[in-house]
C-alpha cells in the first residue's frame, strides 16, 4: 500500500446550467492513516445519484453544498483495510457515505456493514440501498397504493423509479413508467414488468399516456418534473397521491418550466408530499429487510450501467443527468 | 302568499374566461308546494362564493355543473315556512343548499336548524358556516400549525382568508395576510388582527412578504394561486404544509398562470394537500360549535358585504370575483 495513492474527485467550479467535466478536478492525495475511533475504507463501488447535482449549487437546497476544493459526496461501499475503531474490523464489507475518491477515513457514523452472500455487494448502492428505499417509502408510505389502482412513475428505467413499478405490480396496481426511448420503455416492460411504458420523446405523451392509463393515475411517483408532469396532472384521479422524490428536467435549467395545469391538485383534492429518504431513518431497516429479501428470492430485478475507475465519475455522472444510464449509475474502482 | 312570486337567478349560458351578467336568467316562477316529506323554505340570506365559478363550467370540477336552464347552486339560511317534513316545523330557521331563488323546497338531507339568538343569521353563511368550517379543517387539520410558526394567507380580507388567520393567532402563531389594496390591509391587521398584510397590488410582492415573514413560512393557506403562489413557494421553510383551498385568480383565464417555483415543494419537503370541506362531513359538528362559541364570546371576528334582494345576485356575485367585496358576501332577500 506504500506506493498507492488515493485518487479523489473534487467539485472545482459550481456549474450554470449544465455542469461540465471542468466543474471537477481529480487529484492524487496520500492515502490517509485512520486515527483512534477511525477506519479506512476502500471503496470498490460509488453510487452516482441526481440528488449530488444539487450539492453543486452554493444556493438553498435539502442539504449543504459541497464546498469548492472539496471531495465530492456520494454514497459507496467498500472493505475496511485498517481499523482502529473496535466496532469495524478489517475485511468487513460497508456502506457509507464515502465519497468520490478511493479511500476514505470514516468514524462509522451512518455506516452499515452489509453481506455480499445474500445479494451482490453494489446492490447495497441501489435495489436494497438508497434508491430501493426510497421506492419503497415514496411508494408505500406516500403513495399508499390499493390494489386495481394506476400507479404511474417517472424515470421509471432508473434506479429509483425501476423499484416503484415493481413493488406497485406486488400490491396489485396497474404499473405504468414513463421514459426516454423505445429500448429503455422495453426494458421497462419486458424486463421489470411494468404494464405500460410511455416514452415521452416519442412526441404526444398526453395521449400516449391517456392510453397507458386509461383508468386516470391514482399514484404518481416524480422524479422528472416539467412537461411530464404537467401531462400526469391534467390525468389525475381524485385523491390522487404524488410522492414527489426528484425533479431532474429542472436541475439544469436556468428558467425553470411553469406548471400550468397546477389546479388539478385542487380539484382533485391530491396529497402532494416532497420527502427525502435520509430523514425517515425509522423505516429504512423494515424496507431494506423487505428489499433484500425479495431481490435474493428474484421477485425484484434491477439493472446497473457501471462505469470503471474514479477517473471516469465526472463523465458517467453527466451522462447519468442526460438519461444516458440504464438502471442504477455505478462507478467500479475495485 | 298567493300573489307572491318565486323570483330566481338561473344558469343561462356558459362563461368563456371572466363571467358576465348575461350568462344568468331571472325569472319569476310559482311559488311550489311542498309534498309528502318536504318543506317549503323562505330564503332570508343567500351566500356568494368562489367555488360557484367552477359550478359554471361544464368541464370537469370536483362537483358536478349547473346544468343550463337551472337554478344557480348556493348555500343560504332561511325560515320554514310550510312543512310536510316531521323533522322540520313551521317558523324554524335553517341553513341549506337552497339555491338562487326566494323559496325553495327541500327534503331536509344536508339542512340544519339554527339558532339567531346565539349568532346573528346569516353568520351561519359564514364564520360560523361553510366558509368557517372551510378555514377551521383547512388550517388545522392541514396546516397544523405550531405556535410560533408564521401561517400566510392569501384572500386574507375574504370570508375564508379573515378567519384563518384569527385562528392562526389563537393557535401562537404570527399570521400573515395577502389581500388586495391598502384598505382590506388595514382591515386585516387593525379590525381582524394579523401581525401583518402583504398588499398584493403595491407592485413588490416578493419584497414586502419577506419583510412581512421574516423567519419564513411555515403553513400557506392558499386561496388564489399564480403569482402569489409563486411569491410565497420561493419563502417556505422546510416542512412547511399547504392547505390548497382554491386557486380564485386562475378561475377565469383561458391560460393558466405556469408556476415556475414548484421545485420549492421537494426542496423544502411540502406537505401540500387539495381539499374540500363537503368532503369532511365528520369534522362538522366539532368545527361549528368551536366557532360558534368563539363568535358569540366575540374572540372571533368577521365582516360582511350585503347585496340587497336576489336581483343582486348576478352584479354581486361577479364583484366577489373581481375581489370587490370585504369578508363575506351576502345577499339579503328578507
Amino acid at each position: 500500500m506504500s506506493s498507492a495513492r488515493n485518487t479523489q474527485v473534487l467539485l472545482d467550479s459550481r456549474p450554470q446550467g449544465w455542469p461540465v467535466e471542468a466543474n471537477f478536478r481529480i487529484v492524487e492525495a496520500e492515502i490517509p492513516e485512520p486515527g483512534e475511533g477511525e477506519m479506512l475504507v476502500r471503496v470498490h463501488y460509488l453510487s452516482l445519484d441526481p440528488y449530488m447535482r444539487g450539492r453543486m449549487n452554493a444556493g438553498k437546497s435539502y442539504a449543504a453544498s459541497v464546498e469548492l476544493g472539496e471531495v465530492m459526496i456520494g454514497g459507496a461501499v467498500g472493505e475496511v483495510i485498517h481499523s482502529k475503531n473496535p466496532a469495524f474490523r478489517e475485511g468487513e464489507l460497508v456502506v457509507g457515505t464515502f465519497g468520490w475518491q478511493e479511500y476514505a477515513i470514516s468514524r462509522g457514523a451512518g455506516v452499515m456493514k452489509v453481506d455480499p452472500a445474500r445479494v451482490p455487494l453494489q446492490a447495497y448502492l441501489g435495489a436494497v440501498g438508497m434508491p430501493g428505499v426510497t421506492a419503497y417509502i415514496g411508494l408505500l408510505d406516500i403513495g399508499a397504493p390499493k390494489a386495481g389502482e394506476t400507479v404511474v412513475v417517472s424515470a421509471a428505467s432508473g434506479a429509483v423509479g425501476s423499484i416503484v413499478g415493481q413493488l406497485a405490480k406486488m400490491r396489485g396496481c396497474r404499473a405504468v413508467g414513463i421514459a426516454g426511448g423505445a429500448a429503455k420503455c422495453a426494458l421497462v416492460t419486458q424486463e421489470l414488468g411494468f404494464d405500460a411504458c410511455v416514452d415521452y420523446k416519442a412526441g404526444k405523451l398526453v395521449e400516449d399516456l391517456r392510453a397507458a392509463a386509461p383508468a386516470g393515475i391514482d399514484v404518481y411517483f416524480e422524479n422528472v418534473g416539467g412537461e411530464v408532469l404537467d401531462a400526469v396532472l391534467a390525468q389525475l384521479n381524485p385523491f390522487a397521491r404524488i410522492p414527489l422524490c426528484g425533479l431532474v428536467s429542472q436541475y439544469n435549467l436556468t428558467q425553470p418550466y411553469g406548471i400550468k395545469n397546477f389546479a388539478s391538485l385542487l380539484v382533485n383534492r391530491v396529497h402532494l408530499e416532497g420527502f427525502i429518504v435520509s430523514e425517515r431513518l425509522g423505516r429504512w431497516p423494515e424496507a431494506l429487510r423487505d428489499l433484500a429479501t425479495w431481490v435474493a428470492e428474484g421477485k425484484l430485478r434491477y439493472r446497473e450501467s457501471v462505469a470503471e475507475g474514479i477517473r471516469s465519475a465526472p463523465r458517467a455522472f453527466l451522462g447519468m443527468l442526460r438519461g444516458e444510464n440504464v438502471g442504477k449509475q455505478l462507478v467500479k474502482l475495485v
